[in-house]
């Protein structure tokens, strides 16, 4: 008998198809002694080994596959492996208490994931996941047990877990996942973005699949509207069969606005551009038509090492992104570090509300020696496209002013030098934070564009930490006031003959987009993957009814009443 | 020969007289065994109880002279001395290892201390500062060391110390102290403004005055402006008591303002009231002539307890509260617990970035049952005078739609049981959370008044952690983004027939009042020693100037060009 069950619509697309259940081994260490300590060492050593060799292939197949930032996550694993002061009290352990490698290394990664998971803050709670993961791994191979690992099914299957880490749907083989379920994880989750990036069809917060279902279960998984069916019958698996041809049909449809302009039904063009982290992201940029890089985050450049970036590290990783993209505009951030993300060798003070401190724009400008080596990369590679530069957390003048000032310093200095610098290039801020939306009249005269950061305005406006679960229903992108702040940005940059784009989630999103299109946007940037979808959209829509729709939006009470009356529209 | 030193102004009087240098004891301690280890535990309790008698005393004292709110530092420290854990882990040690309680104790609490301090958590690393605070007090006892506390002296000194804790602060005595100046600290640390609310002259981040003064040596303090001299010659000291008489005239002349309506120049009346935090802090409402409570915190109520106030409890402080005003307005906010504050009994969550968190109405609205019992007892102390209701970090209309759910639930059950209920109550918010300002149309067809909240409404306008002083620099409540926001609220009540008032440190400030009044504010809220000196500023100033400024400071770039036209004004 066929059961339907609703959870949460993560990624778009229908899977027909086994259910493959995912379960972690639940490994029973106990304390029991060696009676060779050499012998059990020589086990461990072989054990991080076969852990760190299938942790390179992992991240290189992730490298090839997903992109630099996907592959980060296993970077951050193999650093676990090599770090000496855990595996080293491991050895010590065994050789002086003669207890298995297993209960050692289970001892010792406690106590770190406990210190780790302890301490008030993001980084070092990763931290304590990487530990998780990678102990895992090794006891694994110290107990001989087969890796249910999701590189190791060879049929095509729909994967059901309790949860899905980011390490977890990295490791999805896009060849043999038709789609998958959790338990747990919301629209907004790692591996809910994850999946929408890998196109992989996906619900998810489903609270108890994994016990409704067995593997080999006939399953259908409908990632556009949430719903499951278990155990379907033939008319059932017509009806979501057809819908998997409309989606394959809808997708195909989309291929062919690779190229073509963005445009309103009635005429109104707009650029739908790309947000990227590396280089590698570039592919999905070309393949998906994106007509320019939104937001170059040159945070990666600076992550997973020892030291900071050289100059000309820098300047051919721009480089290289400018020339790609073929004279069409590639708007690169300066870095945004601190907050959520730390620098280890940059050794940031801990502070007691992160996202309210000393982070991007704030740390370059007392850090001037380490922003003035990234400036002199951008200029340079600024004369071999189309390159503008934008610096990300500016809540007053005085700090535009201090940035400009820096930037035009080097370009002199350059200049002096005799190095090529880009001719006129355009530079603008991030606006995400409340005062430079509302004061974007005094900051349009000193800019020449803005691009809106709506996933940090949207946490500022209504004062609710866009990670923490307790205030999620708070975290509102179209709170009215969101849009009035939005609408405040767009018509300051208008009067000053200035452009305004978006680079945060919402402008994205199907809901958002003829909103934006009606308060007069000029670029939306998005991830790669959600590019074609958007232009298919904007090709339906009129920008006269979008601006009658936003001005309704403007006067309504609350979020509910905005998104209500945009879906009555859509 | 006379040595003029330049401080920060901290708190306004002039102060002449002998410096009196005020060191912490350096302790030795050192790691010595003990022949008796009974006579040893018998001399630690015996500190312990001494130590417990002196903490008593003081809070006793404080309590008196300066309310509940400086009184609960103490029962914080009392605490610590109830304390089984740490105190046990003491004697244990004596016990075991037969060596000095001084030495465990320093052990132990070096421990607890180290453990406190590394968790980024304002209120642990509080906690941490108390057992420092408390151990040395015990140490002292221990040593026969005789305490050069503040209560120490029995002549008129001026204090120097390189830092005031508020503790030591709170233990100044009011008969023999002049003045202080500290090394370190800023206007609004924590020992400034309690030397603004005891009136003591204040002088602070004076960066080395404790190595360039000796005890006994002659010394003037202008908190006015913040200037220092050392062993000033006879014509500076005239200088100075000039000064410090005309200071004393204006502050007579401010008395006579008790009673006084608060007017300006050309005839503006608004309404000038006083922050509270208990019914202890009514003393100084009443002296300095508030014709309202613009806030009644009602945090205290909750704090330094191990479990929730019963609604009788709550009624009896709200009520004495409103019966004392004797029908002026009496503002109450209900708990704003959570942020920077907790309350060990609710378990609240760790947060990552707790401003952004789980806090105030956004706890109360899942915590019905506490929340119910305090709008019960507010219900019920509004039957004796003019009792008003405020909901704290309003962020939506949801928020504020269902919390006049609940208090419209409990007074229809209150006129069921028969209780005597204030007919009407009028139900208003803080502003303090950009959305709010931004849609505060919105809002205003819901609410019966505004109260700006600028303490917060500027952290998160500007995303910069007001308690952090790596952003320092960002806090800048004369942004004109910030008073963009104020204009709007101020507008958007106005056009609905309501009223707006501001209880953020902002409405008592001279630079804040000319613009504040030029804006429309209807209800300025402040400490209740700032009331008569504004009602004074009040007085010359005139409102038609007072609005061309504020449209001139609104079109300002930066906070700095907006204090620079209103220093020019006044």
């Amino acid at each position: 008998m066929a059961e339907h069950i609703q959870g949460i619509a993560a990624s778009d697309g229908v899977a027909i198809g086994k259910a493959f259940l995912l379960e972690q081994p639940e490994l029973d260490i106990q304390k029991e002694t060696v009676a060779n300590a050499e012998d059990e060492l020589e086990n461990f050593q072989a054990a991080v080994a076969n852990a760190g060799k299938e942790l390179e292939a992992i991240r290189a197949k992730t490298l090839e596959q997903q992109g630099e930032e996907n592959a980060e996550i296993f970077s951050a694993h193999l650093l676990v492996l090599e770090d000496p002061e855990m595996l080293g009290a491991v050895e010590t352990k065994v050789k002086d208490e003669h207890i298995t490698a297993s209960y050692a290394l289970h001892e010792v990664s406690s106590m770190y994931i406990d210190m780790f998971e302890n301490m008030d803050n993001e980084y070092m709670r990763e931290r304590a996941a990487d530990i998780k993961d990678v102990s895992q791994r090794i006891l694994m191979h110290l107990a001989g047990v087969e890796n249910t690992s999701l590189t190791a099914t060879d049929e095509e299957v729909i994967i059901l877990s309790h949860d899905l880490t980011p390490s977890d749907t990295a490791q999805l083989d896009r060849q043999y996942t038709l789609g998958f379920v959790t338990n747990i994880g919301g629209r907004t989750s790692h591996s809910a973005i994850m999946a929408r990036s890998l196109e992989i069809p996906a619900v998810v917060g489903t609270k108890d699949m994994t016990s409704r279902v067995q593997s080999g279960d006939l399953l259908i998984v409908d990632g556009g509207t949430g719903e499951l069916v278990i155990d379907p019958d033939e008319a059932t698996m017509d009806t979501y069969r057809e819908r998997q041809r409309e989606h394959e049909a809808k997708k195909e449809a989309q291929k062919k606005l690779v190229g073509e302009p963005s445009i309103s039904a009635d005429g109104q063009r707009v650029e739908l551009a790309a947000n990227i982290g590396t280089p590698n992201d570039m592919k999905g940029v070309l393949e998906n038509g994106a007509e320019g890089i939104g937001l170059y985050r040159t945070e990666f450049l600076y992550m997973g090492r020892d030291s900071l970036p050289e100059e000309d590290e820098q300047f051919e990783a721009y480089r290289s992104v400018v020339e790609k993209m073929n004279g069409a505009p590639v708007v690169i951030r300066t870095l945004d570090i601190g907050g959520d993300k730390e620098l280890p060798y940059l050794d940031l003070p801990e502070e007691l509300n992160p996202f309210l401190g000393f982070r991007a724009l704030r740390l370059c400008l007392e850090n001037t020696e380490m922003f003035r080596t990234q400036l002199r990369a951008l200029l340079r590679a600024s004369n071999y496209g189309n390159l503008k530069i934008m610096f990300p957390m500016v809540a007053t003048l005085e700090e535009l002013r201090s940035a400009k000032a820096l930037l035009q310093e080097e370009k002199s200095r350059l200049h002096e030098e005799g190095a090529a610098v880009g001719e006129a290039v355009e530079v603008g801020i991030m606006v995400e934070i409340p005062s430079t939306a509302v004061a974007a009249t005094q900051f349009a005269k000193e800019v020449d564009f803005f691009s809106i950061g709506t996933n940090d305005l949207v946490q500022y406006t209504l004062a609710a930490d866009r990670m923490s679960e307790r205030v999620a229903h708070l975290y509102q992108p179209y709170h009215p006031a969101v849009l009035q702040l939005i609408k405040n940005v767009i018509d300051a940059s208008h009067a000053e003959g200035k452009w305004t784009g978006m680079c945060g989630e919402m402008a994205g999103e199907t809901t958002a987009i003829p909103l934006l299109l009606g308060l007069g946007l000029d670029e939306f940037s998005m991830s790669a993957s959600s590019i074609l979808p958007a232009r298919s959209q904007l090709a339906t829509l009129n920008v006269t009814v979008a601006r009658e729709l936003a001005e309704r939006a403007l006067t309504c009470g609350t979020a509910d009443e905005v998104e209500k009356i945009v879906h009555e529209h859509v």
